[in-house]
């Protein structure tokens, strides 16, 4: 298993062309946040904002339309229930990350496959939080695009079918390339799993053990693989920025607070372009 | 009376463990906030998230889920007329805070007893503000749970009986002692009275004098309970930590407001942990 | 016509008494803001709390609620169309400000009768806006208290029926000795008759020309004489803080906008108090 | 064409008079704003309030008020869907700003059109975004006014009929002189046609390249028309503002985010008064 270290950062950010526009740095759209849950979507749509995604689209309840645009006026606001204007803008997407705060009732299921049912090959699909544990419920296909798992380890025992106890690195990686899709497996010393490679995030600081964490770090995904070319690195790069962020910021504080990893992005991304 | 010192702090606030994840940190859940004292609970809730708590959810009038989510996309939301979901939340909390900004009318009446069906006797349940006048008022019993009131003295007097002015250590402790509670009075030198010990808080000041103090001390009561071992010690390092900030503020603040006290836990915590 | 300097506020600003609870710092209730003024209120709301003031109130447009929460959660709402609660609460209070961002409809009106029927001669009502331009209009009696009006010159000229070119020191202090109440005539270097006396404004800045910074003057005049025992003094204080914050943050900015001036004034009184 | 320099900011940026009010830096009215695009025309009318307009009215969505006043009170609010409102307030208006996140159906046609039958010659109309869309699209009439387009290269392909490709200074002129307006072409070094002048900005950065910085610069224009004398030279000094600013900010981040660029204009500005 390979360890992660600052290379990835350097390997990954690049500088931006003088002549570019935000079409260049992709289109994301973000979908999740239930009435319940609406923090956990804002928190993803913050951190993608941050990490510099082109354009930002955030399909959620309406009920959380307000609160986003009252912190975070850079994203557009979609109702997930309108079923025409969803399809239409995944199917547009550069990027799409799914999950955050969805829930899993039975309009979550329909959020869900309508999602599905418009990726295509070419994007970036970040699948996350209830998506995954709906996949594993109810047997869902995964659909089509560069899949990218972020499960913390219940939600990846729910999907793979190995128990956290059995969740070896060799268990991990056959079921990883048996759904041919990334694997961000997110616990103590994070593990993705990635083609044929398995990447040890060696970082981090249990002052980020707080309820937010997982929905920041799929939005950063989202933000670094629609604007940087390689999603492999793209992803290595977002997971590794997330836990470095966390790690300065806790050197002072005790606990971190997930939005506080998103403001940093644009600061701390500047220190590794080149 | 035991005075309170700084060795509170360095005593409860433990280093965290490489190895945690949220769920080492407890599942607070906030009941309060009416249509009218919204804010009450959005302090509470900020000053728990903000104080380390591991997962955070807030149950509130829906009048102000969107004002709380503007500002803590870091806590979830429930809707606390919603009885089963109320109830499930509250039987699956490790720590209940209840009361700041409630109300009590029929409704928050309502609401209150659906709390009260629903704590267990592993749970700390802190019983803030009105919910401590509805009990006296309408002869509520004390719910199960390890309980910790945390009365004004008007609050206090409406519980024990004991007029303002007869508040004496003896007859405080003679009723908590009856009450099998912890008693945190809050004035000027808060008096905490805990199983047969009674505690002074000597630190402190008057740009505290301001509304919202009480819930915000409530939060972080109920964040501290959720994440250290002992409650007692939690609690008492809480009501320290609320006025050791507010006096390190209020150097060169005439007035300090309860949000900054939470905004500053993260910074101030780090310092004592050990 | 003396002129006001800086020991207005060190006469005025207190050093807190030890042992004292918001209590002691006054009730507020600020009434205003409808569905197109919301910011009007929700800026003098801001100025109350951050100066200092013990308990504080927002009657407002329920469209308002949830803006003014999301960034002052240390305010408690009310409908200003539940008449119930408007009377109630605005007996109760120690200061009463009624008219920014209130606008002049029946509904306006409506919300004006209501407030000025419920006042007592032991407050004090500042009374601000559209709250004067309706008292001109349609010919409203002065309520009971100590009566405080904020108009700039227009409104001054509505209200007293001096027309802004023959606005002079004489002419205006004849008016409001007729009225029996302080006037703090809002103009380039600001006029205050109160009493038998008046006092001239000779800091400020160009910078602070700019919309709402009348509601945050009405805000701290609100919060200033809830906390100090002389109302004149307190009001000459407020306009001087005012102006003095605005003049020191135009040392470094062009325009300075009205939340910047309360979010600087606790750190500003500190300064002053004595 | 001529290159834009820093002496554009000193000649356009005056110091204030001492004896200025709110009424000597303009009434702007912002236009845009639906259901999705809410927070378009909240970081417009950021742009404008913090740039110093003496009064800033935003006509929007009713689903924007809260978002909009949570962050912005200094702002009043419209429903723009209120005909007999919005036609007063544009006709009343110094400048008008009209486009950023209109969308382009049919209500969003209607609001252009009252505001376009509303304007008069002696204001500044700013036109952008999907208000330029439509223009073409639906052949609408140029409206009363001193008209300056902001499109982007698609939205002047639209409104001109020059292809992207095609769009060479003398093609361009040819069709602004046509259109009597001053163009603003948003591109890398953006270009604007005024008069018969063309002018050329040769900084900015790629940092700038993120959703809502067209809506930034639209309300920085408003901002500046309304302020200071010459609305050509305003225009020139409010491009020039914009992405000096986003390139002091990306000397530290790799990303610069709209509502940065706004917070930063009153400290900008006043390094340049004279």
């Amino acid at each position: 298993m390979k360890q992660l270290d600052e290379t990835i950062l350097t390997n990954v950010i690049k500088r931006r062309p003088e002549d570019s526009f935000k079409g260049n740095f992709g289109k994301v759209v973000l979908i999740g946040g239930n009435a319940n849950f609406g923090g956990a979507i804002i928190m993803a749509a913050t951190a993608t904002v941050y990490a510099g995604a082109g354009l930002v689209t955030t399909a959620t309840d309406t009920a959380n339309s307000t609160s986003l645009h009252a912190q975070l006026p850079e994203t557009m606001f979609v109702n997930y229930y309108d079923k025409v204007q969803l399809s239409h803008l995944v199917s547009e997407a550069t990027v799409v990350v799914v999950g955050p705060g969805l829930g899993d009732d039975f309009h979550s299921q329909e959020v869900l496959a309508k999602v599905f049912a418009n990726t295509n090959s070419d994007q970036t699909v970040v699948i996350d939080g209830s998506a995954i544990t709906m996949m594993a419920h109810n047997k869902i296909e995964q659909p089509a695009g560069n899949i990218i798992f972020t499960p913390h380890q219940m939600e990846w025992q729910r999907l793979s079918g190995i128990a956290i106890a059995e969740q070896s690195p060799a268990a991990n990686q056959k079921v990883q390339q048996q759904l041919g899709a990334t694997v961000v497996l997110k616990k103590h010393h994070t593990e993705i799993y990635t083609g044929s490679d398995t990447y040890q995030l060696t970082i981090g600081t249990p002052a980020q053990a707080t309820g937010g964490m997982g929905d920041t770090l799929a939005g950063i995904i989202g933000g670094f693989t629609a604007q940087f070319a390689d999603p492999t690195q793209a992803t290595l790069a977002a997971v590794y920025a997330h836990s470095a962020i966390a790690e300065q910021l806790a050197q002072t504080q005790y606990v971190v607070l997930p939005h506080q990893i998103s403001r940093a992005l644009p600061i701390f991304m500047k220190k590794y372009e080149n």
